[in-house]
């Protein structure tokens, strides 16, 4: 069965899931990289991005989990780029360079159209103007039996929570303040929403915890 | 030197510090007692509370450290009781029986007047009704030397945390939804105020974090 999760989430201590002011230079906002210090050590971000070293344990675990049958992902137009408004041209082809770690198709929502964009890896990014509804039909059919991950930003997620779109939910709770930025979950009610704390672990670096329904 | 500090104050994943409909029945509202899932089987809290058995280890090192060394005490009206508006008569003395486990002067934030109140053990509530400024003077000549705690509840805190006038902050941060509730850190830019997080450690409860300037 298709799950639609949520994962590797970063949120600090004050609620924040990105720093303010996202640009080219902080993609995750002022301070955000501190967020993903548990992230940046482990096997499955060095293999993917790093020098293919990394550790083994409890934060490998957990995001290695979040890569495990996942068929399609969301992203939100700011998860994939600094570009606001009509795109200007092609140019701008994600953070990743040129073969993303998706190795699936990923569904990208815009109010403005684009072509598909065809990566190295099997990394296809589908550009969605119509609606968080709609890119999740398409995601989903994309995905067959497997999973769909909202992979941010918090926009993103806190729209698919809210409308009650979401099955699982994996936040790594950071010990690092941000002060400002981009709140994760003020004004959710996730109690309403069925979710409840169904598993945490704590690592040196952050307390994981599992919401589902 | 005397520091005023917050510790082992209790905050859910999803930001709150209590449930909510705080009543007889439910001190920490609806819900709100899973945030002290961590400090209910230490040492320091059967000693104070219990049979006098407990655990100790991460969880009773930081119930203990709260307690160390402090002065004076500051509870906001709630955090006293579900009494609201002005005194019905003296016959409220607070959730904790006839020997709080303060031992040490105790100032209550309330608009209403009230006499002092003795109780067995060296606590003595003092009701104050000119403002957290006023209450935080009056602690501190009574700590001499000693620190101040904030006991709560999250109003409470969330005041002196605007004002500036917090040294240190200790978070229990738990396992838990609550979904609606007293936000603990909304709206407050602690990097601002010139917190950090200097501390962090886990149990199986709880991750600890210490902020301080």
């Amino acid at each position: 069965m298709c799950r639609v999760k949520v994962a590797s989430f970063g949120m600090s201590i004050d609620g924040f899931s990105a720093g303010p002011r996202q640009s080219l230079e902080d993609p995750l906002g002022v301070g955000g990289t501190s967020l993903m210090a548990w992230l940046f050590p482990t096997q499955t971000f060095q293999q993917a991005h790093g020098d293919g070293g990394g550790e083994s344990g409890i934060d490998d675990d957990f995001a290695a989990r979040g890569f495990a049958n996942v068929g399609a992902w969301i992203l939100g137009r700011n998860m994939f780029g600094p570009v606001r408004g009509p795109w200007p041209d092609d140019s701008w082809k994600g953070w990743w360079g040129e073969e993303p770690p998706y190795h699936v198709p990923v569904f990208v929502l815009t109010h403005h159209r684009r072509e598909p964009l065809v990566m190295q890896g099997d990394t296809t990014f589908r550009f969605v103007t119509d609606g968080i509804h709609d890119a999740l039909d398409a995601a989903k059919k994309a995905a067959g039996n497997r999973d769909v991950r909202i992979g941010g930003g918090a926009g993103t997620v806190r729209q698919y929570l809210q409308a009650g779109l979401v099955d699982e939910v994996h936040l790594a709770l950071s010990p690092t303040l941000l002060g400002q930025g981009e709140a994760l979950l003020a004004g959710i009610d996730l109690t309403a929403l069925g979710f409840k704390c169904t598993e945490h672990v704590t690592s040196r670096h952050a307390m994981h915890v599992v919401l589902s329904k």
